[in-house]
């Protein structure tokens, strides 16, 4: 049974991480929020995950490296800094660093990779995403991540092809380019799909979230699989097996 | 068996309604294009229908004022003058002008409205149209009558309420607002979705044309409904008894 | 502020209600369950709201005539003489009686049934839902509801148009039927499609529960109705001023 | 150039083919139907492509082998013994035979393949088509394509797992079943979507044909992969580098 301790542990996905932990049958070896010290509950824990803020992630870091304990890091709003951190951490411990825990939306990400790298440039690529009223950016940043794919899949850079915001006096499409479109209502946990439109076909390949508990068991499940890996980076779809 | 008489007939609508004509075991009684002159049809004609261009618009009312034939009027790109023009003739003849002919998205508009009347401002409204990559404007005139029904429906005006292009930060979505959304790839001949988005529910109301024949069989009904009437302005949902 | 009882306030409703009534701003006034008798509670309530049993039916029914109060019931699994039960008692104070007290299914009915009265039989109809994989019947009540409205609107019986478990040499459709499809898998909360399908052209009507949390609130929202009107019958369309 | 010879050039397919053809900037180098004879045009083509019937197998693939040209097989309705007979010739000449031509399909039931094979049983995958009103048979060969593709991902045989026709009391899913579910009416010339299930969120993968020229493109776009080829039996995903 792996004891897992939580870093912004009474944040929303704090507490869900917590339940999912229970849920997973695995046990909640300690927690802190934002005026804790990772470094108090690293000793006791055979791995941490972080949901906190980027202003944290070095002293979190440095706990873990400290007692030499895995990180799952599912922080957002990460700068090139912090990627150097978490390079320099996984010379020394497995860090496992994604900005979505969802083995769901892994999975849709690398079969649209698949997908993408199959088809030719004759078949236009469009990425719709719905989400909740109080969303405050569009596209969501899971639309961005199946855009990446798409355009790594094609061997280009999502930011050469992307088309966003389409309105008014268009023009025809333009070949190669990936669209995104971006709906907004109710309480939408998110759904996203990816579709890739021919003469006279399409292949629509989506996801639905339910709720936000996808994120959180998605993280546990990340924590179970760095637990024992060797130092390094890792990412979602290792966990996978992709 | 009504004989009608197509304005614009080498047109790819033109050529779509000769076929749907025949289908629904009318006759075609004549059709002329670009140069010819609707008064040399209109004689033999107990509808006419037309698909060619605003510049024609005048001439074409003017033949069948003079025989005192009703008329379908699907051209698009109608100003208010034209209009006007379509008010003075609906006078002496029975004209239906209309920007979509299909059956199908008529119902849909009148469903919309329907919705929109009954959900109140807790139902956030999103519109999102799919065609294919030639199409050169956005939203799609579809999207934008369904858009209409919806703010009928709500009693407000579309111009204050509607919401397109989302992309970057928007902020949260505002209450009462109506979302647009298009994608373009392939050949798709037209898909549009109402969303009506509320807490933990939603409800979608769709068309799906396969291609465009719906369009010049939903105007070939429009004939024969017109056939008979008094003189006056028409309107397709009146077609569907809506 | 409207004081409301439940009845079985200890099952999944029950819980779900009294969550739905503080979210409403409206008062919890008591709540029964197995063992309790609705007359200990019903003296304190503008409004009674019965998830329980049939077998408790005619219980409820007394203790709400005794002291005069309106009841809303979305009890399942009703029988004639239940039914019986509930016009007698509505000669005396207003009963609210429904298999399904979301709102949004309840427009989706509307809808359907309007759609079903204006499109002809050459418009195909199936209906489609998806429920979780522990549900352990086919199709959903909900779906059977759909099906009796776009019979409803057809003028024709369901039972004798519906056409059910589509498997094998089933040879071409037949006119005017009804089909109906289900899927079952995860936790789907309710899904559910009502198709028209003609030549070249199809319209989707859908309903899709994030949870179960919208049966709850339209249950409040129905108590909310029912308190004031006169001694009757009523249903969730009239909630909705359908 | 490639010449291409069609052998059932009369019939719906055949005449596709005739148009792809012309489409794929390929000649038509000759045609034979039911009266017809294989050996009159394989010596004047680079390929064949048989969408006659199984009784004509025998003779297409003695012409084949005789002249020593490859050969696309898309007739549906093979026995065993056809496939022995397509066995030998494979010894002699490049054969490719499919029960589904379209690229797109192709793909679909390469990446369901994939996602299966990925998910685990508490993914539960359901299989959902829409066909056209006389369609006599359900599910459709393609759905039945796709869940072979699930269940070889997961590595279990799909006569062992699939659920058809679920319709009156059929108890809670069981674990690892692969359902399948089939919709019939209007036009729609072929919608598939594989759904894969899990507690709070979902996985789909859909194909959507608008018309049947997508055969007929990937059986043209077949012959081309085809020519010049050693000996031997393909498919269609080696036609896509899968």
């Amino acid at each position: 049974m792996a004891r897992i301790g939580i870093i912004g542990s009474a944040g929303r996905m704090g507490q869900a991480i917590a339940a999912a932990i229970t849920d997973a049958g695995e046990t909640l070896a300690g927690g802190i929020d934002k005026d804790g010290d990772a470094a108090t509950i690293a000793g006791q824990c055979d791995v941490l995950v972080d949901f906190s803020s980027p202003g944290a992630l070095e002293g979190n870091l440095d706990a873990a490296i400290t007692v030499g304990v895995p990180i799952v890091i599912g922080t957002t709003g990460l700068e090139e800094r912090h990627h150097f951190l978490i390079d320099h951490a996984a010379e020394t411990i497995p860090v496992l660093q994604t900005g979505n825990t969802s083995l769901g939306v892994t999975l849709l990400a690398h079969l649209v990779r698949e997908a993408a790298s199959r088809l030719g440039e004759d078949w236009d690529i469009e990425i719709v995403e719905t989400h909740h009223r109080m969303k405050v950016d569009a596209p969501s940043g899971t639309a961005l991540l199946l855009g990446e794919a798409a355009a790594a899949g094609r061997g280009i850079r999502l930011a050469d092809a992307s088309e966003r915001g389409r309105d008014g006096i268009t023009g025809k499409r333009s070949v190669g380019t990936i669209g995104f479109a971006s709906l907004r209502g109710g309480t939408v946990a998110g759904d996203h799909t990816v579709l890739f439109l021919a003469d006279n076909e399409r292949i629509a390949l989506s996801h639905h979230a339910e709720n936000r508990a996808i994120f959180a068991r998605g993280a546990v499940r990340a924590c179970q699989w760095l637990i024992g890996r060797p130092a390094g980076r890792y990412t979602m779809p290792e966990v996978l097996g992709l």
